[in-house]
């Protein structure tokens, strides 16, 4: 695909010719958030029509999201409240052959979404991870409606919709980081890690996107052949395709609107060869998945497929997601991020995938992002309903790059970047 | 139509052939509560859909009523969270043109209602009825969703959903009514209210039911032909239908399913001859409609017609509802209730219709509930998308009845009931 470097609308208004026109960048700091998600994240343009997914715990955030999208220029905007206890309830006292049903009125609207083309805006931040831990990890790990999944997957991997997800403070999130409600902290940490403070988010984000940018493009002028981790527990190598790129911060919509479909994002990925995969890897993070919270997840891969899974605790939600399909159990992404990145350097962990993936160098299971590659999907790149990421990443993980003749190529050290652009 | 009783299905499971099997009659009391809206109320089916319409602010009794749904034995629990904020949202900032403008994925699904037949619970209990107070009342007025409500009627008017209206106590509706944050104290309330708190709360509502009934059948054995309310401001005549029935309580769907659709119901109620109403009415209550309050209402009616509407504060958002159609301005409601309303008795202003409708005696500008005649609307029944209940009854106005020989009855004088069965 068009490996689209930012440019102004991406970083801006999408509304007027002054890339820096229509941000707030004074009032309070949900407001400037809100403006950040709308016009950085999704890039939501006038007459647009916007779709709003968050969960009720998240509701003034999502009011702040509203109001931006509607100064955006937006149409119409959708709010879908979901609420995880529903999630829960289902499990519990419904029947069981329903668990993971999607309801149609909302699966035939997202199944139209590659002709109305709406700006989606999710909102992340879990109140609660351990709120299913005590149900049954076979039943947990189907609840997800697996149809919905597919149609929204297929939106954003067909580049059908500008979307971003980004963090909504809550104080069960905060209880989760800090040990208490201190939802004032954590929005702290979140406006360092999504550059809110700076003087000028705009040049901020323009200045950080063309940064990643560089790294990828360093990567790819190499053509590296295979990825490796050595770590403590970790001793994974992973291949690459020659035709697949490195990618970063932005995306590009088939009707040509810019979007960063992450806020915080620092990393620098690509779709590996689902088939080239050996060796065993231990996360540095705590993973939050399927609505548990997995911690010491270590797996192990034999051609491409992951053979063995362990955890302290949460395994079988994701020995559930691996049995989703065929091709769940093969790797979707492989991405790097070093230790300057703001995510990191607020010292936390955030019990988050979207903040704790920015923190350090990740992989997925599960499908890749389909509109990594130019003309659709290619031999070697995964294929799946499941996408989940985990981390793998940190200063005692050294990373290395593989060239085609067998030279090792450092990429990582004690969290630096090696690198020479 | 047949004008059933309550039965044992009305007021117990529906899924055991034991009436008062399934209720919880001990446990919390959010618990029994929700037990008493799904079983009472809709009277949800084993394996049937359920839809639950609350706010954002219902969330804690939204949890409690999809678990006791499923309890009952539904299939799926859709849950529809709204929140009001996005409806200022839309009238301040989004496109004029678009005010009131209804989802088509929200208006396919409900158009499709009079074939899925689901059991619709919604909950009542306005957070901050003063939201929308400080925007232009011609937008606010307009903000509706018609066609949504429309489709919304279609459902409930054909009889095709068993479907019923609760409240959910929240910490800004205790503050309209005690003028503190008090919920506990608005749950007390509310329990009294719905009878929650009698020792055997199924005994309770059949003999409530009971009692209604019977002074429906007292009503409709004299065949009045009018019905009058005088009092402070008030000097009103209503005229009826011969062929109209007085009616209560409970309603059946085309399928059977016999329900509860107002949780308090403490009125017996008519749909009157919308050609025949004369004089001026003031409303006893204030009233919460369109998203604002209205306060010391009084419209004078000529040949059934509302052609004057005065009020100390949100005149303008009625004016604008009785300009939806042209059946708007016409009467499609007289309901009579008596002092011993238990409703009444808490001595309380809800600044809720739910609540404030089965306190005392009120009319509806607006359309019939057309499920309330055999075989569909007749002439001289008023048909339109609006329904506004306001409150006219009290202590201090007598209300009448006119027989056809033009002999006058009293029917409630200082809120007592003075008619015999």
């Amino acid at each position: 695909m068009k490996r689209s470097g930012p440019d102004a609308r991406a970083i801006s208004t999408g509304a007027t010719d002054d890339p820096a026109a229509g941000l707030v960048t004074t009032g309070d700091r949900m407001q400037r958030y809100a403006e950040l998600v709308v016009r950085v994240g999704a890039n939501v343009q006038p007459g647009q029509d916007v779709v709003v997914n968050g969960l009720v715990e998240h509701v003034e955030i999502v009011r702040a999201v509203v109001r931006a999208a509607y100064r955006a220029g937006a149409q119409h905007v959708v709010v879908n409240y979901g609420d995880l206890h529903l999630r829960r309830a289902a499990i519990e006292l419904g029947p069981e052959s329903e668990i993971g049903w999607s309801a149609p009125y909302l699966l035939d609207w997202i199944r139209r979404w590659p002709d109305e083309n709406p700006a989606v805006i999710a909102l992340a931040g879990n109140p609660d991870p351990e709120l299913l831990s005590d149900l049954d990890p076979s039943l947990v790990g189907r609840a997800d409606p697996r149809e919905i999944r597919a149609a929204y997957l297929e939106s954003v991997s067909g580049r059908h919709v500008n979307w971003t997800i980004a963090a909504a403070p809550n104080s069960g999130w905060a209880t989760q980081v800090f040990g208490e409600p201190d939802v004032e902290q954590l929005w702290d940490a979140v406006a360092t890690a999504t550059r809110l403070d700076a003087d000028d988010p705009v040049a901020a984000w323009r200045e950080h996107t063309e940064g990643l940018q560089a790294r990828a493009d360093a990567l790819n002028v190499r053509a590296f052949d295979a990825i490796r981790f050595i770590g403590p527990g970790t001793e994974l190598e992973v291949g690459l395709l020659a035709v697949v790129p490195w990618r970063c911060a932005t995306l590009e919509t088939r009707g040509g609107i810019t979007h960063v479909p992450n806020l915080p994002t620092e990393e620098v990925f690509v779709s590996p060869d689902w088939r080239r995969a050996e060796g065993t890897v231990r996360s540095t993070y705590p993973l939050v998945a399927a609505g548990r919270k997995i911690d010491g997840l270590e797996v192990r891969l034999e051609a491409g497929k992951i053979v063995d899974v362990r955890a302290d605790s949460g395994a079988e939600v994701i020995q559930v997601q691996l049995a989703t399909d065929d091709q769940a159990p093969y790797l979707g992404e492989v991405a790097l991020v070093d230790g300057s990145s703001p995510v990191k350097q607020t010292g936390l962990v955030f019990s988050d995938t979207l903040f704790d993936e920015n923190a350090t160098c990740h992989v997925a299971y599960g499908g890749a992002y389909a509109e990594a590659v130019e003309g659709g999907v290619i031999e070697g790149v995964n294929v799946s309903n499941v996408h989940t990421d985990f981390m793998v990443g940190g200063p005692e993980v050294d990373v290395d790059a593989v060239t085609r003749s067998g030279t090792v190529v450092p990429l990582l050290r004690n969290d630096v970047w090696q690198l020479g652009e």
